[in-house]
């Protein structure tokens, strides 16, 4: 473990994106800044000079979307420059002007593509693609214009909100407060800008979860899910162009809640669907609310399919004139499974029919040839089975797989599925949960490594029909929302090589560049340290506070990242102070404080075992730190911005004891002491919860070893309620006793071992403290190597004694085999990067045949059984027929050829035990044994067999237990031991 | 599970024990009441009239310990009588007198028996007994005598101490103040009463993990462990008929810390042994005293044989004067295994080089014949597997087997064995432990009824050689101390049948006859209630907060017997309060608080879960309850009888994390919420950890089932600060609601079904609860039975839904066969009593064989899978070469044969992860499936296999899990369902 991200991985900073004038502020959609506010080169377009705003010119006739955006871009620049440019359909009647239209819409444009001014071959034909150029004498009258030219309506849509986002208005400048950047002056650089295609044809967005926060703040702001509602959300998706939307569906229909929503929808230019459950552009409350009038009122195909089919029709004819991707299929009644109808063969039967009968349907009320419409078919939870056990649907419904609910998917297309399929593949992604296995509506806790990593996976295998997202109430997750639909439009984008610059650009684009690195920092650091666990799941014993310092050294992490982004908060202008708090310092400072309460109740429960009298301290600093909780809360729902986001934040998240969120918030349990009034001395040394003189066995520190210099503690403290007085001393020279005190004022001595006085070999020696009502007597081990050893391990992650540990990318040799091999994924995981086989999509390679190996020189002072573990990321077994396997050997031994799955005894969703924790864990552990038949140098050699398994970190310790379906898959603590470099 | 001790369990008195005349008190010693203080018969003997008291004569040349017992006589008829007599070597120069001598150390004893006036015939060649009777002119000059004789030394004394505590001087006059009580005369009734010998020979008790309590209190009061004390202890061993002890020795050497120590030990008649690890009279403080002087101070025959020899030599020639039994073999340094010598083989065989060393040191030191000196080998712990492996060692030494170190014996002789060892076999019992499965050490947490069912086995077995318990402190085990040093002596007179009338009579003798049955019902019910559970293993979760009301239940049972205990201490004349403090009073609501206090922070942890404002409460009732606990010890501490216990209740109890008692107490860990400001309603059901409306799934109540009328609950309570307001109401006039306040003013409604307005077969109905912030519905399912079930299931215990549990005494037919029986335990375990087979050494009957049969008419609504739980007594496998089994079978199917013992890995000491639960829960399970093919009545069978099983309750469920090495062997909450009666 380390809590340390590499400057080289998130400092760095791409030379291309850097402003080579005064570039107005990046943008995260178009690869190339656009506009200069000061001293604009030579044939740059004004939009904006000190004299005038230049016109902004639509056709009539153009898309309704088309004409309101221009309104907005009109608003933008006015909130950009103070000035408002007029907005006509007419001639500007100006020498400059800005020209907006869709191609076969416009009148201007398909005049300037007639007349050869405009390069039309990336729009025609294209899907939602537009260039930004500027032309000189465009029309009559008119000396240079700047052309937005859109391919279609979204094409012309994304490129007007394109020029919005360069000139200084976030996507976000609503939704999370961003105050658009202030200009005089605004030009757009000369050259032509071209968006391409997006590589994603359906980019969206699942309100879902949407009770307490998004009802009830949608309740006071806007009396209700409306349209004056959706209109906002509507806007934001295509300012991030998304295109699609799968609106909330708890205790509301879309459609009937207010029928301006579908309406103006499909005005702006969202593609409406419905969830994965909810068939045939009808939501689920439509049905609870007029179930009566279908049938006998029962959601179930077997009993009442004349009514369903009543109720579906209903629904084609009121949505029929939109443009909407239809949901097929069936699930039970409210988001559960189907009733069972006879089991998995009988299932299959009554959905191949339910989804003919709907194709029937679609065929009589939208279009007699049903292929030429859109559909999906969701494998949410459990109805993968169906399509695992062999049901197909027809070729052009698009399949949509999902992921674990946690983000990992479970399923991919294969390369003979993909040539099937004319519907192609999409992603159902989830960045919040109220579900198994366990309920995330609070914050952001997605790093942006982890969906990158897996939707480079998607776009690789060829899912990329469809993508959307479950973003809950949406806020608080704007950073995560926002990276998904970039990625869906240009998933190489990126990848995991581009997400620093991305984080960097983003910060840039929202607070401007002179702190922009710093900011992007904390963001990838709270965001990764919600990676590691999120904090719904965290408990007072997730992380060790008896081993390796672990739950001090996440604390310390954690504050590091909080006092970074309150020092960030005090330093930026008053106005980027609320969109600040909201997207940066309110997720680390409540994602800390949640570790933190869990932290020292672990220290509470830790205390009170060894009888503390600091127990009681520990328990009051939990309470602290849970009001702190509180307190965040109230700020964010009552002061920022005016209040503005009232109820937001009201999504309880301490104290879950099911998948469900808890009702209220719980404080961690906290053990408390009613002190004795004596003078009373305990001691407790590093890796034990006793304490002593109580304690029967003896007081051993962990045995120092010569190749990990480190240091150990034994902590003095009163477990009464007087001053203690006691003496505590070293029998040896070279035990080097340090007094440190800690925050509640135990004493702590650091003991560390002055290797220089010691010969080479085992040594024992004590440390004595006095004072107690018996004499304890801590003993020491420690273990130096010879100068025999000492050659011998020279370049080797060496070990005298105990476990060592190291990073996967402190491989010393990396082989490629035919150009698979292995790279390093920055930030990824629990370390400072990980490492995987690139490309993703490689073909399996089987031991004998040469695959792409990572080498660790090992020295080990014993022979004998050893354990091998690798701690590798939580990808799941998406591919069919292949397994999620790696080679691991010593040597020349033979390579054990292990795969992550070979322990499930089921299918790997229903396998709840393992799913549960690899979920919660955020890794999977893989663990070998070995016999080593001889003390001294060995390499371990981890090789690829299948790809798409991301390595983190190895250790190699003495073989305790076996390995098998009841050997604990767990990590003694959580990180296990620290990691290592090789003995120099 | 049941709380009501049945009246005729307890409440018997048996009519021979009712005094005739005006008997002082009983005693607990002969089974005969000698003494009268008023009305005396004619021919009674006056010992102190309002005139006189007679005189007490002895023999100069009689024993020291007989001649300093007559002192206490003399003392004790002063206390009573406030008369003192006078105590003479010479001629008593009075007419009546009291003649007290040893047969063959007295002249005037030895002068009656020649001259025939004393018979003598159950006195020569016996075993410490006595005779205590009248005689007429027994000596020139005497016209009448009470005459005291004893056939050795221990026996004159125990004839002195039984005629004083008929007086009315209990045993515990000092050790637990127990007030002497007041007559003005008093007379021994006419006749003659002899003690007979004792069944075991050497009944001795060990003073043992003794810090803090025990060492601080003895330092306090005494100075020390030193003969101040330890005459104490001999004094009372002696009024209590004991004859034999082990030492303190934690921090303490017995025959080093004060030289009169064993020389006092001698002359009070004592017999001195050392603890099972401490071979030849010496303790293992003298040897870490002493160690430097022996050899190379290794504790390791393997390297230090001189040394130890010289150690051991040394020990013999100092202490072979005194009366003692030699402990023999050897284990590790600090009672802990002994280093492994290389196996089983290699350590067995230096084990058996170890004892025939020692032997020839006796033979050299003590007796050329090693067979005349008493000697055990103690099987404690991991030497028992020698013995199992086959090590024996000569046959004069005693082979002292162990118990389970939470009271149950691992292992008896058998009839080869018993015939074969002329030393024959001992027990080594624990009603204190420091070690494990877990340490209790606090409190009198040991039923008579567990030490009576398994000393019993040891009797009838034959292990009657030696008995010795652990006694921890000595204090607070007064009770347990008596009754085992009692059974000890006789353990016919306190059998199963015996313990009630016991326990009364206890009772009567510490506090008059007014109140002893109900004191007796005190004592009975909380040492019942901790013999569920010890308090030491109690934990939040150990009670059902959700299910059958169980922990309410339990809480209920504790407070019913501690406002007993209160009205009682009330009730008793002040001077007797101390004493009923610390026997009854004290460990009553000590026990109860520490059942409470767990049982309130189980339900803080439900509450917390369910959302419930009153969680707080729940957390403040749970400090309540802990400073109580505290207040309790300080009492019991500072204020008990002016502070003469001062520290011996100083014993750590709450909190225990490993097998050791924890550092100080520790309240169990208790969430916290803080309250919004709102007005929120939560419901939760009877069951169920949830909180509708927040919970996703249906709220159903269990099913209501007409044979087993019952009513549930539905709890409406606050989740924020502000009031709630909301209205509950039945849909169905069958669904019956009554409002209940609960303790937390959360709103109870019991619900009960009016089965009159019902059918027959399953109804359904609806609870709804509006005022939530979406209405609740909660669903009501009642099966009614109908006159054809009826008809069936009549005299049948009876279910149509969900399982049935009765009592094993509940069996409607028991079988006997040959005189071998199932027989009534009253008050085993957990129910009101139990069953087990008589004679308890019953050979096995395997099918076909016809063996005791249980049968139970039981009435299924369905056929299908069934599952058996029978919840029977924590028995070990203590006979080799046969099970532990018992049959059970359905009506005419094969019996199935059940080995308790079938599915443990490995030794069943050794495996501690069942036995650690079958410790704490003092219980075991054993389970079976079976199969019925038809719905209807049925009759259950259970059977004898092996006998000493005791049988307490049976479960018939629907089979829902396979059993198997992992299947749960728990039930689903601690008492599991409750007991029904047959259907009538």
């Amino acid at each position: 473990m380390s809590f340390q991200i590499p400057p080289s991985a998130l400092g760095v900073i791409l030379a291309a994106f850097l402003p080579v004038a005064a570039l107005a502020a990046p943008s995260l959609g178009l690869p190339e800044s656009i506009v200069v506010d000061v001293a604009p080169p030579p044939g740059s377009f004004p939009i904006v000079t000190q004299e005038r705003a230049a016109p902004l010119c639509y056709d009539a006739a153009d898309w309704p979307g088309v004409v309101r955006a221009v309104g907005d871009l009109q608003a933008d620049i006015e909130r950009v420059t103070a000035r408002k440019p007029a907005a006509t359909a007419e001639h500007p009647g100006a020498p400059v002007a800005v020209i907006i239209g869709t191609l076969g819409k416009s009148a201007a444009i398909d005049a300037l593509v007639a007349s050869g001014k405009l390069d039309a071959s990336d729009l025609r034909g294209k899907w939602e693609s537009f260039v930004i150029t500027t032309l000189a004498q465009p029309l009559p009258g008119v000396e240079r214009a700047l052309v937005i030219a859109g391919s279609d309506k979204r094409g012309t849509i994304y490129g007007i909100y394109e020029l919005s986002e360069q000139l200084g208005v976030s996507p976000w400048y609503w939704w999370a407060d961003v105050p658009p950047k202030k200009h005089t002056e605004a030009y757009i650089l000369p050259g032509r800008f071209a968006s391409g295609e997006p590589v994603v044809r359906y980019r969206g967005i699942f309100l879902n979860d949407e009770r307490p926060c998004l009802t009830t703040w949608t309740k006071e702001k806007f009396g209700g899910l409306n349209s004056k509602f959706y209109t906002k959300v509507f806007e934001l998706l295509l300012r991030l162009r998304g295109n699609y939307l799968w609106p909330a569906m708890w205790d509301n229909a879309f459609n009937e809640d207010d029928p301006l929503n579908p309406k103006l929808a499909d005005e702006y230019g969202i593609v409406m669907g419905t969830s994965h459950h909810e068939p045939l552009d009808r939501s689920q409350k439509e049905w609870t609310h007029n179930r009566q009038k279908y049938g006998n009122a029962e959601w179930n195909y077997g009993t009442n399919k004349e009514g369903l089919t009543q109720f579906w029709a209903d629904g084609l004819k009121r949505n029929g004139k939109y443009e909407n991707i239809l949901t097929m299929g069936m699930r039970g009644d409210g988001d559960m499974a189907m009733p069972d109808a006879g089991g998995l063969a009988a299932n299959k039967k009554l959905l191949e029919q339910i989804i003919t009968d709907q194709r029937a349907l679609i065929a009589q009320h939208l279009n007699p040839d049903p292929t030429k419409v859109p559909q999906i078919w969701a494998l949410f939870s459990e109805v993968q089975r169906y399509y695992d056990a062999g049901l197909r649907v027809p070729d052009d419904v698009t399949v949509l797989f999902a992921d674990s609910n946690v983000g990992d998917l479970r399923r991919l297309p294969t390369t003979e599925e993909l040539r099937q399929r004319s519907g192609g593949f999409g992603i159902y992604y989830h960045i919040d949960m109220h579900g198994g296995p366990f309920a995330y509506q609070w914050i952001n806790t997605n790093p942006f490594w982890k969906i990158s990593e897996q939707m480079t996976l998607a776009a690789e295998y060829g899912a990329t029909r469809l993508w959307i997202v479950n973003v809950g109430d949406l806020k608080p997750l704007e950073l995560p929302i926002e990276f998904f639909l970039r990625m869906a439009w240009n998933p190489g984008a990126l990848n995991k090589d581009k997400i620093a610059d991305y984080t960097r650009r983003w910060a840039e684009r929202e607070f401007g560049p002179e702190h922009a690195a710093e900011i992007s920092d904390v963001v990838a650091r709270f965001t990764k340290y919600n990676g590691w666990r999120k904090p719904e799941v965290i408990t007072p014993e997730t992380f060790s506070t008896l081993q390796y310092y672990e739950a001090d050294r996440v604390e310390a992490a954690w504050l590091e990242v909080v006092a970074k982004a309150e020092k960030l908060y005090a330093a930026l202008p008053a106005e980027q102070r609320d969109a600040f708090y909201q997207l940066v310092l309110h997720p680390a400072k409540a994602s800390a404080t949640v570790a933190q309460i869990n932290i020292w109740a672990g220290r509470n429960q830790l205390f009170a075992k060894q009888g503390r009298a600091s127990t009681n301290a520990a328990a009051d600093r939990v309470r602290e730190l849970f009001r702190q909780d509180r307190s965040l809360t109230n700020y964010y729902n009552h002061q920022l911005a005016g209040g503005k986001w009232n109820h937001l934040m009201d999504q309880s998240h301490l104290g879950m004891h099911s998948w469900e969120p808890p009702v209220v918030d719980v404080m961690p349990s906290v053990a408390e002491v009613l002190l004795d009034d004596v003078s009373r001395v305990g001691v407790s040394i590093e890796g034990e919860v006793f304490t002593w003189p109580d304690h029967y066995g003896d007081a051993v520190l962990p045995t120092f070893d010569s190749f990990h210099p480190r240091r150990s503690c034994v902590d003095v403290f009163a477990v009464g309620s007087r001053p203690i007085e006691y003496t505590i001393r070293s029998a040896q020279p070279w035990i080097v006793l340090t007094k440190e005190e800690t925050a509640l004022k135990d004493q702590r001595y650091w003991v560390e071992i002055d290797w220089a006085k010691l010969p080479a070999g085992a040594s024992n020696g004590e440390i004595s403290v006095t004072g107690t009502s018996v004499p304890v007597v801590v003993k020491v081990v420690a273990k130096k190597a010879s100068p025999e050893q000492l050659a011998a391990a020279k370049g080797c992650f060496a070990s005298l004694d105990g476990p060592i540990a190291f990073a996967a990318t402190a491989a010393t040799r990396k082989t490629e085999v035919g150009g698979v091999r292995w790279d390093t994924v920055p930030d990824y995981g629990r370390l400072e990067a990980a490492l995987a086989i690139y490309p993703v999509t490689t073909a399996s390679i089987l031991p004998p045949n040469p695959a792409p190996t990572l080498e660790y020189p090992v020295y080990l002072s014993r022979d004998g059984n050893y354990e091998v573990t690798l701690v590798v990321g939580p990808v799941m077994d998406f591919m069919p027929n292949r397994g999620m396997r790696l080679g691991v050997a010593f040597d020349d031994q033979p390579v054990q050829v292990l795969d992550l799955f070979a322990e499930q005894g089921g299918p790997p969703f229903a396998n709840r035990l393992a799913g549960m924790q690899v979920s919660r864990d955020n890794a999977r552990f893989l663990r070998s044994l070995h016999r080593l038949a001889a003390a001294g140098p060995h390499v371990l050699k981890i090789s690829m067999v299948d790809p798409n398994i991301v390595v983190e970190k190895v250790i190699v310790e003495s073989a305790r237990r076996p390995t098998g379906p009841f050997a604990p898959r767990q990590l003694e603590t959580y990180f296990g031991p620290p990691e290592c470099l090789p003995f120099q």
